[in-house]
């Protein structure tokens, strides 16, 4: 059976249940689920409802409960978690691995996060507050700081010994190894202490040549890197070569995904942090100043048309067709920035070879200029209301119109990179103004120009 | 030292050695590389370099070699290994994963990927072809056919031998148990070997409910239930529950990031095998019906103006200001499409929870179109060529149009995916169709209905 129609099925189960209020059942339903399948019916249940399970979940099975507030995410997480009492999240809080507990407990209200934070024993909230400490979007917030090492004079039969004694700790596959001062010196992989005898010592079969990440590496960085040697872990140090933590490949997914959708939505212009269920008001506050932007900026397109309002006075068909003429644009502009923004972000457009991908979308620009601009130049000719010379005034300004817009895409968001600011900011309502203007420019700009043939046309 | 400013100063290396014909020193360099650093150095030379340096490595050691193209990608990949010869090809393809072989060989000429199949050893081309048999984007396309399988009947001695005398399968780190049938019945992890004795039966110390997927699978759900239930790796069943092959989470990080790569493009109207380097020629060619579309859609919107020539006559300023409409109604109609569209692929906007999502863009649709309306409003009135009057319906047609964009921009979307055709589809041009014709329609409307009212003023 498909996996979401199992979840659509459990759903309808969860909603009927809390309906005629079976709780005993209903908790049996839930313990069975794995945190991301719980993590997803909370997701679609109503606000009312999906407290309600937690509440129950919560009071049976807190580390479940917990798991599944971490696979909702820190956003939504913390929000479920916000109606429980601070020494409640306190005493779930360490369950689950500390770099998911430190993200959502720096997304409660802050009285409540300071108050979890007391609660929790010295040793366990010194943790949290440690990871808390790094920036967002770092290796140190999304490492794991409870990481297994060996030490480099134990025998391979020791390392066994130490493993079988430490069976909490999260996901082992690497084994690090480290010095007496916890400087990071190999890494071991739990298949190779199969593979030979007990007495071998663990520095003859290590692998010294390792790959880590330093705690202040940008989370995207410490992804593409995990992706580009696909390893199942990376070891995280300090400025002297320190262990301190591991990231594990699944919170590499995460960042990933996380990644795409910064893309996706920086390109529309849309805040990072929004989703299909943000609240209407704070959609409504982080979309405006953006369309504010474009407010601005479409203003300005119609400044440039307001130049010519005597040509349009003159000759009112123009107005009818220079809207053809910047759309084209601002369509094959998006395409070009989505391409090169895209190039930039998987590592495959850098600096170095950027004069290739400009060359390439300028020729593709004016190879498109030219193909459509002649068949809308036929189109205006054809029609009743039309004439040959606005055909030509229409596609010769969509030739012009289309090289901008191949140029400004691609420059645009290099030069943004090159200044070391995201690519993706330079989003579509950017390059849809270079077209809306240039678009206007041109068009009415050769129509002013030959105005003479055209009103007599 | 970062990686980036490393793989640069290699790359400066390898382009100077290349200059002075230092083979030697190339090749040691070259060999001292991780393959996915390989490609990207491959990537960033010139086609004669990269073409020379390939040709080098691939005679000293093929295994990087082949490495190294996989890492590229099977597009670019197969295009270094094109000027190859069959023979070789088909010598060095068995030294990589059997997925990436096929992907390899699935994207070279035809004529070169049928002489390479029919030279290598049958055993080896028949997994090849079986894979090729899959379709593209199924489990069965990505995973590896080698899967280690141990029987249900043994102990944990016997299953560490046998794997102690497999030392070349490709990372294990879950270890399947089979019937004799191999049906799949259970998974033991590797660290679960290490902590119990010898004579265990597999039996006892397996988990007999474990996730697999079907051969058939869409990689984008593999994907999804490899992230959700953080897995390591995924066993794939054929239709009577045997096992045939195991998909690895680094493959499943390369399905996440084409998904979202495919996501990104087709909300521009991209296509999906686009990327930044595609030859000019197959990019015109790609992108040109999507602007085609856009044409004919333009085309349309100008029909709407056309019908409202009489009241441009009339009123000129009208033509001046009617692109604003549209154009606000084009990006919150983006907005909300992104969200919607990336929550869907997210699993976060499912259709039981739509009607909750409608009405949220809505609410957000109409508040900005209030805010930002009023605010265009005060601009036509406060300009010297504007009036209370224009700048009124100027600001109604604005709310009108993005509410038109709100609901659009969530209704095409969730009405795709209903169908089962990709929501992404539903790019911007569509949306920006819509909030073009509507936005013409309620200005223009609006002024041929107060006409009297805003020629006087």
């Amino acid at each position: 059976m498909a996996a979401q129609r199992r979840i659509d099925l459990v759903l309808g189960s969860v909603k009927r249940l809390l309906r005629i209020g079976a709780t005993a059942n209903l908790l049996n339903l839930l313990q069975k689920q794995y945190p991301a399948d719980l993590a997803q019916i909370f997701g679609e249940l109503s606000d009312r409802d999906r407290e309600a399970a937690f509440s129950l979940l919560v009071e049976r099975n807190g580390r479940l409960a917990m798991e599944a507030a971490a696979e909702l995410g820190p956003e939504a997480g913390a929000l479920l978690l916000a109606s429980r009492p601070a020494e409640e999240i306190a005493r779930l809080a360490p369950e689950i691995p500390s770099d998911d507990a430190a993200a959502l407990i720096d997304h409660l209200p802050e009285e409540l996060s300071e108050a979890v934070l007391q609660m929790m024993r010295p040793k366990e909230s010194g943790v949290v507050e440690n990871l808390l400490e790094y920036d967002e979007q770092t290796a140190g917030r999304i490492m794991n700081p409870n990481v297994f090492a060996l030490s480099e004079d134990m025998t391979v039969g020791e390392a066994i010994t130490e493993l079988q004694s430490n069976r909490d700790v999260e996901m082992v596959f690497y084994l690090y190894v480290v010095d007496e001062r916890r400087h990071l010196v190999g890494v071991v992989s739990l298949r190779r202490l199969l593979l030979v005898s007990p007495e071998t010592p663990l520095k003859r079969i290590m692998t010294a040549d390792l790959i880590s990440v330093r705690v202040e590496m940008d989370q995207e960085e410490v992804a593409r890197q995990v992706a580009a040697y696909n390893l199942l872990a990376i070891p995280v140090v300090d400025e002297e070569n320190k262990l301190v933590g591991v990231i594990t490949v699944d919170d590499v997914i995460d960042v990933i995904k996380d990644e795409a959708t910064e893309d996706i939505y920086r390109l529309a212009g849309v805040a990072s942090d929004e989703h299909a269920f943000t609240p209407a008001r704070e959609s409504f506050r982080k979309r405006l100043p953006w369309l504010g932007i474009n407010l601005v900026t479409a203003f300005g397109a119609a400044a440039v048309i307001a130049i010519f309002e005597d040509t349009i006075e003159a000759l009112p068909i123009v107005a009818v067709f220079m809207g053809v003429v910047a759309s084209m644009g601002g369509n094959a502009g998006t395409q070009t920035l989505t391409v090169v923004v895209r190039g930039i972000a998987l590592g495959e457009l850098t600096w170095s070879n950027s004069r290739k991908a400009l060359l390439k979308e300028v020729l593709v620009g004016i190879g498109n200029g030219v193909v459509l601009g002649a068949l809308g130049a036929a189109v205006v000719w054809a029609l009743p209301w039309g004439s040959p010379m606005l055909g030509l005034v229409l596609g010769l300004a969509m030739v012009i119109n289309l090289f901008v817009a191949a140029a400004t895409g691609t420059l645009i968001p290099l030069g943004l990179r090159a200044a070391n600011i995201d690519p993706a900011l330079a989003s579509s309502v950017f390059i849809t103004t270079m077209t809306d203007v240039f678009g206007f420019l041109s068009f009415l700009g050769l129509v002013a120009l030959f105005a003479e043939y055209l009103v007599l046309a």
